[in-house]
């Protein structure tokens, strides 16, 4: 079973970043994030994100969502979001649970979130008996692999802002996002008027080490006991540290992330050509959303493990990683053709 | 600043469980534990601590100790420890926050709780107006670093049983405990009556990747869900799992551990030459505990960073892990003399 | 201003209910419930529930229900309910603070589930990234005066029940359902597989003082705990109680929400007669739903107080009590024609 | 069985507050509290307490401590109590459970908290691993009847203030101290630097009712939604509200509490007289702490219903209250005399 596709955290770690864990593994360094590794890479993180960044490293990208939330949240807050987005769908409620908030789930035909949606959706603003509007949380790229422009994330975050609300983005695949409008990050987050932010390397080459990172001082004061009691406080931080400084070292996260987008592109490109099959997100990013004959798909799963998005619509999704090669996007396409002769 | 004594996470990783990070590094693995290499360190989990036991992966030692409580616990319910619990003093609240439940911190003299304590303490069975006694929690070796005898955790647990209450153990250093006790893990837990253990590498020799083990399905039946939303299912688990794999191999853990163990034995008998200094507990696993003379932990500490575990006694805790070596030890040790000559 | 349409919470207390109050005022009694009023009125909460029935009295609606479902869920449920349920939007996001549980709201056009509803959006079951189906929440009589036959009860907790899901009443008004339905309560709770019910007093004529029941002892079992904890537990509990025991008495429920609905009733049946109006839900309780010419409704708001449902559809809420007379009715017919008149 | 000396609670409702309620039972009241006996008991709070409170009415005294501790405390923090702390004892861990927060709780002799115990507790500020020190709670009077002066509340609050905390008050029977005391409200609370208090009625003479107060409008500022999400959100508001009218009108509180206390005074004198009887707290308030020989003890249980203290030291609590008589203490008297000369 080739297991490519199903994500693009099944692919391993660059050979960069082991590299530099390899090479940080010499005598001892105080535990718990007060070590010279993790100060560099704080520095790093200025660097990429602007000066008024406040980063913390974590584990996971679900522990940088919801605790960078609880930083700016209450229990009484509610938290808008696409209905497609991991914090709400794939947290198994985690949000809930570690922040008290309601999460208001917004329809969208594409992963985004509009200005309009929220306006439309937002009431009860200072009735007691009403979660308190209180976050704005996007997804960059989004779920369905689609991409905010800069501009819309500005009129979102002044939506926000104007209405006492807070702009969180969920950057698991930053990267690809940055890769894709080339740019740099800043021009994405902290210009883009992002206050707390999700900044994920695992699912671009990085073993595991994701982080949270606040563009206001204000909500990053309290955050070292918000990620201990979260149980996100690495021991041995040099580890995560070391990763994300090779990740930025020489724009590694770019290379990464162009591969992969460029392999979403080859992949939904080919694919496009074979009668029957529907590409049904724009690919922007590294992930291709499609829609196979029901028999058709059935059959490529026997071969390809990977996430089938709705199964009425016999849509599946297809995620592309920095270690994917042509040889693997044509094989796959080769697969398909084959099974369409034998029918 | 040498930082070696300051805790056994404040040295690297071993060179063998960086080999089998290396190793694993190859091809496409599904996500969150459902690769051949989490399938495969289960069985290993089996072979160490019994058929019946139940092994989930996790990143870090405070998630372990409070997920797993999670699995057992409900809101309203007491978990009883000694006040030195780590889980009690230096989690930042964690258990109060993610269980709801209250620590009944009992003092002691040397970090172990014993039945008739525990008995003491309880009160209040079956009256709403007090929570409800449910676990006891012990820490093997103890936070002073001294060991239950297999006989003290076996009156316990069957004190907690015989009231309807659960048994934990918090084995971040279980290894020192089994190298030191001489046995292997499933005697000084399964068969010592422990329902829940925090099971630990990243103090000896890991480079993070801590474990929960139920010792009944039952409290195992719904963990993935609490380890999902408790931010703590890693997705690249491979790199976690090769990691205990390595661990396990040719009992790494015990040779780790039985040298820790002996690094502290040989510090504690080098300070005890030393006129006017204390050792405080014990010495049975990796921790020496000790008086100085206030003016010479004061100079120590120019040069050696370590906790002062009590200011007022000027008692301080010297950590030994798996890679310190003799030298490092007797180094520390002319040192104290140098300074006391200087006086 | 008249508030009388506002909610039918606004009325004062029966008489009944006050005289009850002002008789139990002798002497002392036990706090917290175990009282001889408060054993009693158990017992008549069997007469009326059923034998199996457990009730537990709490203050108020918001804890009845978020305590009831605490006692059955756990942090990673999902609970589904209509998107008008009260539990969602008028509870300020208690129920995901209290229970962690997601809330999962469903779309209707007249506040009620459906099976089908219930099983097109449940997903996920088994897999640890999604919150577990666990609850499904109705209201009877909804929270748009709309009822669910004792059928449709039956056939939402066969399903419940047949994929391992707890069926949950709000039952605020549970007295205006039966009234309307002619039942007991037994025949719409017990006996149509609800298996956690709140059951309100107060907008039927009581002062304050609502309960929870349980269907199934296992689930009763750990809620003297949950409720004292979750800050309801009465310390001169007789003082509900009785309001309870005057509430069955001589069926005083039943009269005081036959009137209601008679009143709601006539009071749609008169709205229709005016051109312009119209009634936008089947009035079956005592609500009444109407849309109203945006010019009329602002006129009519200076004089009397209610609630706006939707503002974009100019559409009006109007509840009906046990205090309200065919004067009160007849009056605010009088005075919408006289608006309507002077236009 | 005679229930008197059980609890305050035991008593019931004194008569002008019933009849408070009786004449407020008229018309028609906008639920929540947005009616004008709510408005205007706010008023008469502010003639109590001084112009900068703001009091929120909620249902139950456990209510009042977490929720009024909800809008002064983050998960991470940690609370000073006495160990005897009814917020630490008595509320099921529903603090824990509800602020997420470590209670610490501290030994003392006589229910008190001072300075020092606190200073020296107080540990890890600024340490992520442990949580940070925010509240001290204080009892007037304490769970053992005994009183803070205005002077020792002063020290423990710039002590507070100093160390950026929060003074909290529980103030159950808070109309005994300040009745002992020969004060009014304002001077043992908002005078003596508590920023929260709680503050009841219900055991001096209301049927239920608490209050929520708070010092400083910032910590107020969002306790309208914590209120309303915390469950205790009265729709028939105006049934507390007059309650507290009642109980500030003519000073009823202090005439029901200085006859309570005057009855504990009697009640401590009269059993100092009898040989083998030992009072063990100063008596300042309504409550007698009292050491009986364990055979006296028992056999006035068979007759009296009360509470004892500590078993092991034979120490029974004694509540005393506003309905109690003098001949209530003197029949409680000679009946243990009767039980004394039958031995």
């Amino acid at each position: 079973m080739n297991v490519a596709f199903g994500s693009d955290n099944h692919s391993g770690v660059h050979a960069d970043i082991l590299q530099a864990i390899l090479e940080c593994n010499k005598g001892y360094a105080i535990a718990y994030g007060d070590d010279d590794y993790t100060h560099r890479v704080h520095d790093l993180f200025k660097q990429q994100f602007g000066n008024k960044c406040v980063p913390f490293l974590v584990y996971n990208g679900t522990a940088a969502n919801i605790l960078g939330l609880k930083a700016v949240t209450d229990s009484y807050h509610a938290i808008y979001c696409p209905e497609t987005a991991h914090l709400h769908v794939h947290e198994c409620g985690g949000p809930e649970h570690y922040l008290g908030c309601k999460l208001i789930a917004l329809p969208t035909s594409d992963g985004k979130l509009t200005r309009d949606m929220v306006k439309h959706a937002m009431f009860g603003v200072n009735d007691p008996h009403i979660a308190q509007p209180r976050v704005i949380s996007v997804t960059q790229p989004t779920e369905l692999g689609t991409l905010y422009t800069v501009k819309e994330l500005r009129e979102l975050a002044d939506f926000a802002h104007t209405n006492d609300m807070i702009m969180h983005m969920d950057g698991a695949r930053l990267g690809n996002a940055a890769a894709a409008l080339k740019t740099g990050f800043k021009e994405i987050t902290a210009d883009a008027g992002i206050d707390v932010l999700s900044f994920g390397g695992t699912k671009n080459g990085m073993m595991c080490g994701e982080s949270v990172i606040f563009f206001n001082h204000t909500y990053a004061r309290q955050f070292q006991f918000i990620r201990k009691q979260g149980m996100q406080l690495a021991s041995k931080m040099r580890y995560l540290a070391v990763q994300f400084e090779a990740y930025f070292h020489n724009e590694l996260w770019r290379k990464n992330a162009e591969h992969a987008n460029t392999m979403a592109t080859l992949l939904a490109s080919e694919l496009e050509k074979i009668p029957g099959i529907t590409i049904t997100q724009t690919v922007e990013a590294n992930a291709v959303f499609v829609i196979l004959p029901p028999d058709l798909l059935k059959k490529i799963r026997t071969r390809y493990y990977f996430h089938v998005f709705n199964e009425q619509l016999s849509e599946a999704r297809l995620m592309c990683s920095f270690s994917m090669t042509e040889e693997d996007i044509m094989a796959f396409i080769q697969t398909l053709q084959n099974f369409l002769k034998k029918k």
